[in-house]
């Protein structure tokens, strides 16, 4: 199936806003305008003509170009939806296997032109997008390149080309009785060599491992030639050459092949919410829980504010009205922080470590397990982004960051994060409100969701947009956590990273990139800028 | 304390052979003549001068430079108890903060003198052993720089500087509360900075990790300045820059601090030893039990050999012979495989999970827990290096390699790697044995020992040792191992990495390292060989 041009997921499933949204958005946001949709043949009709000529491997089409030009960023579903896109790739590859990626790799060569690979086009940083590199641009769709190569049952080592989508690769692996268990939001329409390369962090990253634990060898082509990283168990021979291509975003060249780390499907799985008293509360709970021998699958705490927003947004006001005075019996308070969580493994497993989790949730103070909650999270997991196209239609913008610091500094930057975003537009009414939801034991991760009403042109709700980031992505850097915990650089992130990394780490980066890659072929302008590459190193 | 000059560890401690080894070595490799060990002075008074002048940052004492010219393997020993030193350090010198480690490379630049980090000396392969480069060298020894800098309670971490020792670690840390958990055999004399340059694994990895789990970031100094890598619990942007200095192996410069994750010190600690029928039998439930929700701290499997050999050391024949009656009753044959294993944590989870593995191992045919051979385990756990020295006093040689391998080749390479060693040397007796001391789901290591007798001259003795070495090393790499687990590359197994990893990886390594190390510097030789810097990228 083929996705939705301009927005998100499968164009025959809609998520129609709850009924209490209105009132809620109305309320908080004022009353919008209808933001505009223009039609794909009339956007084709007046995008710049390719610079390259339709052949076996391109075509030049203008509808395939516009399809894979764009990701999922607000300013993508602004350009998109807007008509304002600035720049369209030249042309778009299909390549079935590895001999004709490498006739591609050999084609850019010869045409001078530069490629970008482009997994499911999930990205919200740019990732995908052409950059203002003069060349001419060639986007390299993997996915044709789908197919589980192999299975490995006593290693449980799974072999796949790296095209392959989310469900796809469950599926191929559920047959067997395997699971890689990597859930990202995105997961119904991302694939693994896009996880792989922008380092994706899934929902239950708490059992499986983010895909840095999960990846466990491959092939990238590379300008250069193949670049093969074996795969072991553990090694102490020098430094580990996959968490090179962990993150890498195209820059290296294109993975085609991954070997990944799967495990038999587990017996159960459940999820539960419960409710704390306090953000504080709440993440002391989570904190310490990640620091002691529990084994949840995954943690996500909804600060006050967004616990709040998502009940009313469930719930009519009347079962919102009785929860809320169950919250009040039971010492809750009207506003607590609602704890998501799941459990999965055997039966004996579950039962040890619900019954462990419950406890160390009701030592801070925190009640109610609700698995109708939990439930009604599990099977909206992957349906939060089709929630956008809704706000769109009713004239609301929405957009997201995170980040993940140090415990020591979770509070703080939280608050921070909000109060940036507060003070980038005074005039526009905005609403945002955040959870957390990765665990270590060093740190979280905080996400924060923000909504504010169009306001007429694409230049105006651009420029918005434009000051929120820029207000929020400071001052994550500014609070001490990264600029991503799972959404990778690109090209929106790119000014933060510098800040981020250190001036070696940066440099040694760009003669690394320069080595693979020393005309720049690769997704040029994403990750990190400066790259002068034969005189750098 | 000083360790022994010429040996492994303190010079106060001897760990003489139980009185059943003799007839155990004889029977099996025959008896041997004493090996002989030069006195210092007069090994001081026949090294070549140095080639550098003392001063304020240097020392050029000869009996110095010989303590710090080798490590500990095998021609090591050698090399020193015979007064071999082919190459000697040419100064040593001990840094007391960064700044007089930045003077240090300074000073390196202005006398065109390689450097050679120096941790503990531990090495095993030829880390901190001087190598051919025309140039003089000066080893750095970071023994001084051994201070906690600072604890984050919150975040569980703690930044040292790098110098510091396994046991002056562990104290800074009990005394607030906290361990890391790491605790290789080298512990009680290796250091901080020396496990995360050769990726060192300790006895209870299952429970804390991996140093590569462990460290966190921290600083590393190179010749072309401060390569800083900041902290955070997780992240996804970009290539993890942490993952370079991980197994650099001293070529891209001095690691002066680190950050790493520390725990609360553990409630429960035991160690058990029970018994398999079988070496497969023991294979599948250890397999078994890291690919499930079991959370043991550790899992040591000996092969039916090793056991034996064990056994036979540990105890006097008689006890062994009613041992071996107990085996025969409980259906374990009289060769059965045991496997040593702990549990770490608090009261209830150590219960809960010695009460899983119990149930494993017996649905695998095994039997016991033998909580007196765990002890003695544990209280050993660091003492098997002071075996070699009572060993080379009879006349013995011994010496270990190890690997990790997928759980699909584990079998068929154990047998090809002592297969392997009993074809290197036909003319020699030889006995050895092997265990699997680290698992993960997807595979294990396998460490085997082996001894010969000693057989007169200093180049009988290397050349035999060579021809195991060989012939060993293929094995790992042909059978589908890592040439180590544990122990690095260094000299000794830098053929072998360049067997193992691909071309376009060692090049991209070496770009890398010339970019950090334009005129190899640090520790030239080690790790990889080629790198004509500048040409290169």
């Amino acid at each position: 199936m083929e996705p939705v041009w301009n927005g998100w997921g499968s164009p025959d499933f809609k998520k129609p806003l709850p009924k209490q949204a209105d009132s809620v958005l109305t309320e908080r946001l004022g009353t919008s305008l209808a933001l505009p949709e223009i039609e794909l043949e009339a956007l084709a009709a007046s995008v710049s003509p390719s610079r390259l000529n339709d052949s076996e491997l391109l075509t030049t089409e203008a509808k395939t170009r516009i399809k894979y030009s764009r990701g999922q960023s607000l300013p993508d579903w602004l350009a998109l939806k807007y008509g304002e896109l600035e720049r369209v790739t030249d042309a778009v590859a299909f390549p079935k296997d590895e001999l004709q990626l490498q006739s591609l790799l050999e084609l850019a060569y010869q045409l001078d032109a530069v490629l970008i690979p482009y997994g499911g086009g999930t990205s919200v940083v740019g990732h995908i997008n052409p950059g203002n590199d003069p060349r001419p641009t060639i986007t390299v769709s993997m996915e044709k390149m789908n197919q589980l190569l192999s299975i490995d049952p006593l290693s449980q080592l799974a072999r796949f080309q790296a095209g392959v989508r989310g469900p796809d690769l469950e599926k191929q692996l559920n047959e067997q009785g395997y699971t890689l268990g990597h859930f990202p939001q995105s997961f119904e329409w991302s694939t693994l060599g896009g996880w792989i390369a922008s380092r994706s962090s899934g929902q239950q990253s708490l059992k499986y491992g983010r895909i840095e634990q999960l990846f466990a060898g491959g092939t990238l082509l590379t300008p250069g030639g193949k670049l093969v990283v074996d795969s072991y168990p553990a090694s102490s021979a020098g430094p580990d050459w996959r968490e090179l291509i962990l993150g890498s975003e195209g820059r290296l060249g294109i993975i085609s092949e991954a070997e990944v780390r799967v495990q038999p499907l587990p017996e159960k799985e459940q999820f539960y919410a419960s409710f704390f008293p306090s953000w504080q509360a709440g993440l002391a709970a989570v904190r310490q829980m990640a620091q002691q021998d529990i084994h949840a699958s995954m943690f996500r705490l909804s600060h006050p504010t967004e616990t709040l927003t998502q009940l009313q947004l469930a719930l009519e006001p009347k079962k919102l009205k009785r929860l809320q005075q169950l919250f009040g019996l039971l010492g809750l308070g009207d506003q607590p922080a609602m704890l998501t969580w799941g459990v999965t493994g055997n039966k004996k497993h579950c039962r040890q470590q619900k019954r462990a989790i419950r406890k160390q949730i009701g030592q801070h103070g925190g009640r109610l397990a609700l698995k109708r909650l939990g439930d009604h999270w599990q099977h909206n997991r992957f349906g939060a982004p089709y929630l956008r196209q809704s706000l769109w239609e009713k004239g609301y913008l929405v957009d997201t960051f995170e980040t993940a610091a140090n415990w020591n500094r979770i509070e703080e930057l939280q608050q921070e994060m909000e109060r940036s975003l507060a003070k980038a537009c005074p005039q526009t009414p905005m609403m945002c409100y955040t959870h957390l939801s990765h665990v270590y034991a060093q740190g979280c991760s905080l996400y924060t969701t923000y909504l504010y009403p169009n306001k007429g042109s694409y230049e105006e709700n651009l420029e918005r947009w434009q000051a929120f980031k820029k207000a929020a992505s400071q001052a994550v850097i500014d609070g001490g956590g990264t600029i991503s915990h799972q959404h990778g650089v690109g090209e929106d992130h790119r000014p933060y990273f510098e800040q981020e990394k250190s001036k070696l780490q940066q440099s040694g980066l760009t003669a690394t990139l320069a080595h693979y890659d020393p005309d720049k072929r690769m997704n040029p302008g994403k990750l990190i800028n400066g790259c002068a590459p034969k005189e750098t190193s």
